[in-house]
């Protein structure tokens, strides 16, 4: 594969590729069953002249580099990721946009189990660090996301710490999640927009980047299992953080 | 594998079994590096004179009937998955417990993810219906359930739709998942225990399950990806309706 390629596996995450943008699909293979759903595809593919092959399910996990392909694999050019600029923040703060930042989850399967439940609440982006230990946005990622990833605007920063507190700075409220904060409730909204900062599935936040918070809430627990999946401990925080407390329904 | 047994794998699925009922491991085998960090274990298998056994890789993808046996299988007796008769109902009514029951989740790893988060909740059981489609108590739900599933009680109902009315008799808000609800709000909360009722990944619940329930609730999503995963949508449902409602934070 070419560099800054991306394959794209699966129908759902294909077809939320071609709905968000169909320029980017630079090459479809499908298998035969999965073909007779996709004309709509095929045609506007072959009206722009770019590749589209009904192919032996060999082919299609060698072009997915996986077994679960899903029946069919887009290779589309590999998202541009950018480093945020002060203007960004400024126009964020001002659209109130609730921001979510990944502190270096390092799975791609929780990466994209993230990025479906973010693109299901409608959030605008997601902030990766510039980091070997954070996963990217890889083709397992954008497959268990079901074309969550294509909806999001992908931003990649260079220093974490730094950049929340440029977000801070700006008038957000950086919340991180902790395995010592405060009980995460939408009631203590302070009306500012809030950026929830998820950690390491191993090790949570860096010191770093939990200083640089304005503050820590934790999911209580029973204390019978030790902790809740990244993607779960998100998507609570997500509902009540993001989604409830800007909606102010209580 | 003698019935009625069954193989649990992964060190936090067995450190959590023998926490639960030591009693239930009958054979205990693992690696060499996993050896070296369960001594307790072994000397109270070695007291109850029950097999445990440092074997090759191979082995334990054998007993374990998989490659993710993370170094460690315990072979312990299936729990008892009992109907639960009309005085379980009043004494749950009595301790205002919270109910999670499943209407045929299809996928074991999501029954083990759903384990997981209602295990981390502190909730007391899960609830599944006697069905074909309905994934069962498997070494990939114990798995996925980093020990969840052992502090859970698994009941199994005949008659789901009759179950959830009894349920209702008895004095519980059944509420279910579904596609079109009203808002799941904590503060709709009636006074009543609450039982969750999740649907199939697929087919969401059952017409019959869903005509059996007090209300239903949807959680309301931008459109831009179809769904939530199950258990993400049952972990948000969880915090939101038995967590949240009943400790009456706001």
């Amino acid at each position: 594969m070419k560099p800054k390629e991306l394959t794209i596996c699966g129908l759902a995450a294909v077809r939320a590729q071609f709905a968000a943008d169909p320029g980017a699909i630079k090459r479809l293979y499908f298998d035969y069953a999965t073909g007779r759903r996709i004309g709509v595809i095929c045609r506007t593919l072959a009206q722009r002249k770019k590749i589209y092959r009904c192919v032996e399910p060999a082919e299609l996990e060698k072009v997915g580099g996986t077994l679960h392909h899903g029946g069919i694999v887009a290779v589309v050019e590999a998202p541009e990721m950018r480093e945020p600029a002060a203007a960004d923040l400024t126009a964020w703060v001002k659209r109130c946009e609730p921001l979510l930042v990944l502190d270096r989850i390092g799975n791609a399967h929780n990466l994209g189990a993230i990025a479906r439940t973010a693109a299901f609440f409608g959030l605008p982006r997601l902030i990766l660090p510039r980091d070997p230990a954070a996963a990217q946005p890889s083709e397992a990622a954008y497959r268990v996301a079901e074309g969550g990833m294509t909806h999001l605007e992908l931003a990649r920063v260079d220093d974490l710490p730094a950049f929340l507190r440029s977000l801070v700075a700006a008038g957000y409220d950086v919340i991180g999640a902790a395995t010592r904060g405060g009980l995460p409730q939408a009631q203590s909204h302070t009306g500012k927009p809030i950026a929830l900062v998820l950690g390491n599935e191993e090790h949570g936040l860096s010191a770093e980047v939990a200083a640089a918070c304005t503050r820590l809430v934790t999911i209580p627990g029973s204390g019978k299992v030790e902790s809740l999946n990244v993607s779960v401990a998100g998507a609570v925080l997500i509902w009540e953080l993001l989604v409830r407390a800007p909606r102010g329904t209580r």
